[in-house]
């Protein structure tokens, strides 16, 4: 079945954030990501657009869903309705959710706070980090990068399945949670390995230009450091490895070799 | 003075690989990064294709290099050659470079080795984990993303100003300084942080979706891996994430807190 101009308008729109808020819907795409996406509760799947051979494949899968509308479309009708440059035999369509704060483990394990962050690869990447070691909760304030975006989600790998994303600002969580560990990631602040990251609270990235904002200093209350190698030239590292490291030592520990 | 169409052309070419490597030239644009570029003597620069303010903001930088062309555009023209969403200021031409396993320091301190990196954005936040962790050598297969791609060399930050990029197979490196360590970053390895990253010698990091190349098995010396925490679900983690917390403890050890 051809997909009207209707169909195919209201699936690109979601390409765009204002008629992703509008609608509270979003897009993932390809083989891979989709599988995931039918296997997972956290949230609703409105529907699955995909080319013949890939129905035909992931039967057993689907049957899992029986109340889901699968629409079998033509590869020309998947280029219509995708947004990647080589368009992956099939496409869902979500229903985006809010997290509150109240479903957090911020008192009991670390949780990430983004401030800021703007690459939609970053982010995505910083998801990937969070599900490989564990971190359940990666706060956002309101102006990162849309988590619905399609680039966040492509570069998550089906990582925004797993990982909880509440919108929210930093001064909501300090007054929420009076008393937890607040620690900012700075150029100054105290140096990996000796340094160590607590084993609950809250560890805030900053913007990938400009750092953590001013106006959340006051309510840090520790500052940690990647130390940089002495012959090191690189004024920072980028955003998600720089979460990557500090999640390693925080899940790994620093066990002498 | 207006830019001429040719030579308008003849930057825009470099935005394309194979216009790169036909005239052995490449660009990097936006304030800093211009200001990295004049500072370092690792590429030749052939020229400066600024706006006038710039010019001005900048002399006493631009009288270290008396013999450098300096064209001061307008926003127009900068506009036609830059390939940034959002042109910032300045754009410089420079010459491209070769660099030789005879100028690398394998076999005392720790080089990379990527073995089919694609994504511009993971090679440049590669280099500038290189550049932080004061490591000199990131050799490239020659199937890895062009060192001198835009994305490229804007995502490092700076950081190809400072880091060796050979291009070579990793037999040749094997051939070359035979009995060096050579440990392949895998999923299966000896599990960091109880397994250590060799003082000196070759860390390979695999391409984005498909690890290490079957035929490279045989030169590894040894496997590394990030353990995965026991609730987590991610596959793997990003390139770049993973080549960060290998060098962190490479470079920071395993010291007990």
């Amino acid at each position: 079945m051809s997909l009207s101009r209707n169909q195919i308008k209201a699936i690109t729109a979601l390409q765009i954030k204002k008629f992703r808020s509008q609608y509270k819907q979003f897009i993932a795409e390809g083989d891979k990501i989709v599988q995931e996406v039918l296997a997972q509760t956290h949230f609703p799947v409105l529907g699955v657009y995909a080319l013949e051979d890939w129905v035909t494949r992931n039967e057993a899968l689907l049957a899992t869903r029986p109340a889901l509308t699968v629409e079998i479309i033509s590869p020309k009708d998947l280029e219509r309705i995708s947004g990647l440059r080589t368009p992956n035999q099939v496409l869902a369509l979500l229903e985006q959710r809010d997290f509150g704060l109240e479903e957090t483990t911020l008192t009991n394990d670390l949780a990430l706070y983004l401030d800021g962050i703007q690459d939609p690869g970053n982010l995505g990447a910083i998801l990937r980090v969070a599900d490989w070691f564990g971190i359940q909760d990666v706060c956002c304030s309101p102006d990162c990068v849309d988590l619905y975006n399609p680039k966040v989600i492509q570069a998550s790998m089906g990582a925004f399945l797993r990982v909880r994303v509440p919108v929210v600002s930093l001064d909501s969580i300090a007054r929420q949670f009076s008393g937890i560990p607040i620690i900012g990631t700075t150029l100054e602040g105290n140096p990996l390995p000796h340094a160590t990251v607590p084993q609950a609270g809250v560890l805030v990235i900053g913007n990938e230009g400009a750092g953590i904002r001013p106006e959340y200093a006051s309510l840090l209350t520790g500052e940690l450091s990647i130390p940089r190698a002495p012959g090191g030239g690189a004024e920072s590292l980028n955003a998600a490895v720089a979460t990557g490291i500090f999640c390693a030592y925080w899940r790994m520990g620093q066990t002498n070799a």
